[in-house]
């Protein structure tokens, strides 16, 4: 039946779409309402066994990632969050209070307040995260559909660091690789502690989202899909080509886990002015973004290094029950 | 571990509380933002097999319910929907046309447009609806917290006909009353037909809401659990007992039926002067709303035509599959 792009195009189409000014289903998070100030929300699904592993991960970590990556949707606009409400269904023997932790210390370490939520019981753990927020002066929200020809496409910081850190899980868990990940007996290097506390507890660029939109940034994404996947949404929305030449590997990464692996949370944004755009990130503390390549006129370019890039990135596998990263 | 109440009670003390003037969880909404117009945020869960028999109804109600539960919430506030964003988790086998078809329809009929969504794999279907909504003019969110001493309680229709609806549809399930559902040879009553349909594709009071809460309730909720259950939450957020007399029964529905069933999204609201209130109804063109009884100062009275009430209405049984109604 196609997978989570497909059916989430199907419902768009099913439904009426947004008056003038707002933007509904499609972009990272829905806009609502006229003028400055705009509503925003989003919504996003933390199953276990699907985007979490719950034998290399521990429940607050699930907690953490679901909150962060809602959250993570409304830094890609630009905007920031003012409340988040969850929703939990799951067996009776889960273990609520270590669930909650996780949520709780991402709400806070993100300044986005849970301020409701519902519960219920169900076969599988699924925790649904849904944030409000708004945008707060200045332009208004980021869309994926404002990229032109010859804007420059930056991204906030190195790629691949999630897919690392599930990748070191995975080694550990198999008994080839205890040792990189801090548990057992030894202790692995620094890098690989970064990757797999990147996959465990990432968090949502809210600052340089702001930043970007303040600044000028004409289109923005988070890396949830991955690299790729997600620079082909904007390419999409916006009706571009691109030109990537050299993507920034995070420590411990490869390559193909920074253009490929999802759930970075970096941004990746456009705009015709990456010196004013690196400006204002410098002068706001903000580590300086990476220019990795640049948007065309021809919709069919689509390349990294100069050869066609492969579809890298996944897509949640609607109809498989995998761990999809 | 608790019912769901318990486990709700329990995250609201791990989490920092809201700021003056907001409210977050434990009310039908969580009220962010200061001032008129503030943002109403609210989520809510439906689990085949937990809040839905798919044996008797389809994914198309289960989709209608799920929508309107939520909007519901708002409703009992006295504010407007403005979006609702829709996070599904389900086998892979689920019939998402059929589904979104009833989601769609609900959003329609309650100017609640979805603005956005999720999807993924999961074992059991888990349908989480959030809508976000405001208030718009004149008096706040009218709260649980709100009902003095000597307010009288009204509600704004009878109760007990989705209860009965369910009643019926398994009495047809188990072979020994289909006729009275309209399916196969026979066609049943319009009673029974209402009381099914109450069930499959129940109703917000968005006007009655609004309505209330500009003609001075002090406080208000939805009859979700039940009544008594309802009523219950109310006088405990706002320190009161209460004194019940004659309950409104729905056609076809039993008093047991009226008095603990849940899911008739009836709203129940306290006021100090039921006359206006009545008049404001009747003046918008609504249904005059029934008084049940009045609420007292001693916390411990709880009683219905004198005797004190038992706790008829139900809990979600978080540690337990079955369905809640």
């Amino acid at each position: 039946m196609g997978g989570e792009f497909a059916a989430i195009e199907r419902l768009r189409r099913a439904l009426p779409g947004p008056p003038a000014g707002e933007v509904w289903i499609g972009d990272d998070a829905a806009v609502l309402g006229p003028g400055q100030g705009r509503l925003l929300v989003t919504t996003d699904l933390s199953v276990a066994g699907v985007h979490a592993d719950l034998a290399l991960i521990g429940l607050d970590d699930l907690g953490w990632r679901a909150l962060a990556a809602a959250v993570s949707d409304v830094a890609a606009m630009g905007g920031r969050p003012d409340g988040a409400v969850v929703a939990v269904a799951g067996p009776p023997s889960t273990d609520l209070d270590l669930l909650y932790d996780g949520i709780a210390g991402a709400a806070q370490s993100h300044g986005c307040p849970v301020v409701g939520g519902d519960l219920s019981s169900a076969g599988d753990l699924v925790v649904a995260v849904t944030v409000a927020g708004h945008v707060d002066g200045g332009p208004g929200p980021v869309l994926r559909s404002g990229a032109r020809p010859g804007d420059a496409v930056l991204v906030t910081g190195p790629l691949g660091a999630g897919a690392a850190g599930l990748r070191l899980l995975r080694a550990a868990a198999s008994g080839t690789g205890g040792a990189a990940l801090g548990t057992g007996t030894g202790v692995g290097s620094g890098e690989d502690l970064q990757a797999v506390m990147a996959h465990r507890r990432p968090w949502a660029r809210l600052a340089e989202g702001e930043t970007a939109r303040r600044a000028g940034a004409t289109a923005m994404i988070d890396v949830s899909d991955g690299l790729l996947a997600d620079v082909g949404h904007v390419a999409d929305a916006s009706g571009v080509g691109y030109r990537l030449e050299d993507v920034p590997v995070a420590p411990g990464a490869t390559m193909d886990e920074a253009l490929g692996g999802g759930e970075d949370y970096e941004l990746v944004l456009s705009t015709p002015d990456p010196v004013r755009l690196t400006a204002a990130f410098v002068d706001a503390g903000l580590r300086a973004p990476v220019l990795i390549g640049w948007c065309t006129a021809d919709t069919a370019e689509r390349t990294r290094a100069g050869k066609p890039t492969m579809a890298l990135g996944w897509e949640h596998p609607w109809g498989e029950g995998s761990v999809r990263t």
